[in-house]
């Protein structure tokens, strides 16, 4: 890991420092997706089961996988593992539930009131990836959000052949559409729906950059689907003080490194002597790591930046925008109102990133490359969608009547003034009436 | 318009009539729009200068309005139209202000708190077409809630000559970077930065095809800037019984069809006669508009449903997805927990489309051409981002510790698994030093 001391640096190598590395994507990479996702597209269930074949290099025996292999994975996994799944899902859970936005109703004028409601997006898409270990974890983080919002369709899909853990975990959450498909292919199934494959509305869930390239795609389509939010390699940053454990921040620094070789990660601290002891932790963490390889790749292109004072770690951190933020300071909790663009943040020494990860109970599809300026950690609105709704009576329309009319005429929009003066016009008309039979009578 | 029968209908027929029409897109508008983008990323302020002669045919003294420019304007606007753009900013600044999210905290288990927390989107950039008349309306819509919202700076790009509607109610919203820059060019221009146009992270606002082939551009682009949400041509669906007024329902839809010749507008009614007598009023209320060249042709690819029950109205409804919904039945609140994927929703009688595109306090930037089905009504949320933030205490984290080992073993990453057991060793470690000095004591 590089350090660096940030005063003694011009504001244009402040920038090159804090930059992040270039995504390279391989040059075909988008002709690949965009043939994958024709093929899908033309031939339904037999481009899926042959692309299965050809990047799984497993022949499942059909692409939807069937109840009694949902639990028959639940009867081979340990109560021990069954326990964790669960107390990871209740924590999500409740989390998630609170989330919930109750209808919003405001009287903007006498008789003009004005609605907000949500719906659940009606059918959603979880991608899981494979790979040399599985991931329940996501699952949950996309699986709880869409159980909860009430999504009436769950589709998971995933490369065969799919671990125990990750069908126990959607048995949990309800799901009882998963597939045998991986890459592009299944956001390609997911996104236009096949033979087998139900066409969801939007996508959630991580991948390779095939993967990421087709959500790119399909989002790109009116007659694709939405997705969650832009993917980037995964990122921690790390503010903390005199005050700070080196051995707590050097393992936290590693599990963000061990992610991948593309890991971004950061320790930015007012303490010099705190980054030698850190740099120090990580040497004599590394070499016990099982994924040692990968992570001291991450750390090729990781740093220590020693800053001035607390608050210039701050406005270093909202510069930069990490994915996770983690606080190890005096006191953590008085720097969160100054915290911005995070994706989400581990105030003090008890809470490490793993448990964000995992089971706290905060979603770990979070935004990441700097999206964070702009993104939001995953949560139950995702899954969701507002709609205003507004109604107004007889004596609201009238008292309004002015304003949309001046503003009609100056926006030149004849038919839209004439919706309002026919009603006033008729309003009238009874208002008249109405004097007429009185004075009659 | 062309009226169907909905049961008559085969499947098939059903899904062909309620298919908007292709959005036909000019073959070279992509590459134009990205050469527009490089000349002004490589050239800056040049560049908007020149493309703005080339395209607006006008040469504006400098690209930033001055505030003498501002203050001018609303010298010029009469009494009655600053009223009217008062109260339209007043009732919108009430429903998004009503909008605001508490911060959420969670003990999840005992000693472990989980939160969200909102932030601002630090820099907005908002889109205003020029064209024939001014469009204060829209300045209202994404001015209000990037105000509201806190939103550290908000930019304004419009064609010029900018209309001193539009000058004025930038001011309402505190608006004070304002920039003599339309089309695709403003869109570049605010996504990237150039000498005079401040760089944002999030653009909104409508436009023509340059415009949202500049904004999808962008938005690809992880150094460009994020979007509002997808755009399409306007519409409306209105469902209606025998109780509605059919000179009211004639002049709703014709409202909608002005806005421009590819504007949807969708009739569906369990009332036979009714959709005779709306097509009649309309024909006579056609005549009399100012716009009615392009009402015209939007009616020409319009449609009316006769349906066999209000229940199938509604079911037709949520699968076309309008942008605008109008329900004017007998009991319009009963069907509004049927109702999904609208943007708005207006109930009744006296609740026009018009009021809310100008001022009952609902937002007029709406998802549109099926983008219902995920996309939200604009609200105060999309100027804002949701970050999660997590403190557990030691309790918390030795409760916890044994699930996110188990869940990290799983997933095979080591150094995660560390991040927890490094801490629960030192606690440990301290017990048992606290155990000992208390049997020294
Ligand atoms: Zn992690
Ligand atoms: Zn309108």
């Amino acid at each position: 890991m590089k350090t660096v001391v940030w005063q003694s640096l011009s504001e244009t190598q402040q920038e090159y420092v804090l930059q992040r590395p270039a995504i390279t994507e391989g040059a075909n990479i988008s002709a690949i997706v965009s043939e994958v996702i024709d093929s899908v597209r033309q031939r339904g269930d037999d481009a899926l089961l042959e692309l299965t074949e050809k990047f799984d290099k497993v022949s499942p025996e059909s692409i939807k996988v069937g109840t009694e292999e949902v639990n028959a994975a639940a009867d081979r996994l340990s109560e021990n593992m069954k326990q964790a799944l669960q107390q990871a899902y209740d924590n999500i859970a409740i989390f998630h539930k609170a989330q919930k936005q109750k209808p919003l109703r405001v009287e903007t004028q006498p008789g003009v009131v004005c609605e907000q409601v949500t719906r659940p997006i009606n059918s959603v898409g979880l991608y899981i990836p494979g790979g040399s270990a599985p991931l329940p974890s996501t699952v949950l983080m996309l699986g709880v959000p869409a159980q909860i919002a009430g999504c009436r369709q769950i589709v998971l899909c995933s490369p065969p052949p799919i671990a125990d853990e990750i069908l126990y975990v959607a048995k949990l959450c309800g799901i009882d559409n998963i597939y045998n498909v991986g890459g592009a292919q299944a956001v390609a199934a997911m996104a236009y729906g096949t033979e087998s494959v139900i066409k969801v509305d939007k996508i959630f869930g991580p991948g390779n950059a095939f993967v990421t390239e087709a959500k790119r795609q399909v989002s790109n389509d009116y007659r694709g689907a939405a997705i969650d939010m832009p993917a980037g390699p995964s990122e921690v940053l790390v503010i903390a003080d005199s005050t700070a454990e080196p051995d707590f921040i050097a393992a936290d620094l590693l599990s963000q490194a061990e992610h991948g070789p593309d890991s971004q990660v950061v320790l930015v601290t007012p303490e010099p002597s705190l980054a030698e002891r850190v740099a120090d932790a990580i040497q004599k963490q590394l070499a016990e790591l099982a994924r040692a390889d990968i992570a001291r790749q991450a750390l090729g292109s990781s740093l220590i930046i020693v800053a001035d004072t607390l608050m210039q770690c701050v406005s270093i951190s909202n510069h930069y925008g990490p994915e996770h933020l983690i606080v190890q300071t005096r006191d953590p909790r008085s720097l969160v109102s100054q915290l911005d663009n995070a994706g989400s943040i581990f105030l003090g020494n008890w809470s490490p990133e793993s448990v964000g990860d995992y089971a706290s109970g905060t979603n770990h599809v979070l935004p990441t490359y700097g999206y964070t300026r702009t993104y939001s950690s995953l949560g139950l609105a995702d899954f969701t969608k507002r709609m205003t709704v507004q109604e107004l009576n007889a004596d609201g329309l009238q008292q309004l009547a002015p304003t949309v009319v001046t503003m009609a005429e100056a926006e030149g929009l004849d038919a839209h003034k004439r919706a309002v003066t026919i009603r006033i016009e008729k309003l009238q008309a009874q208002q008249n009436r109405a004097v007429a039979n009185k004075e009659v009578q």
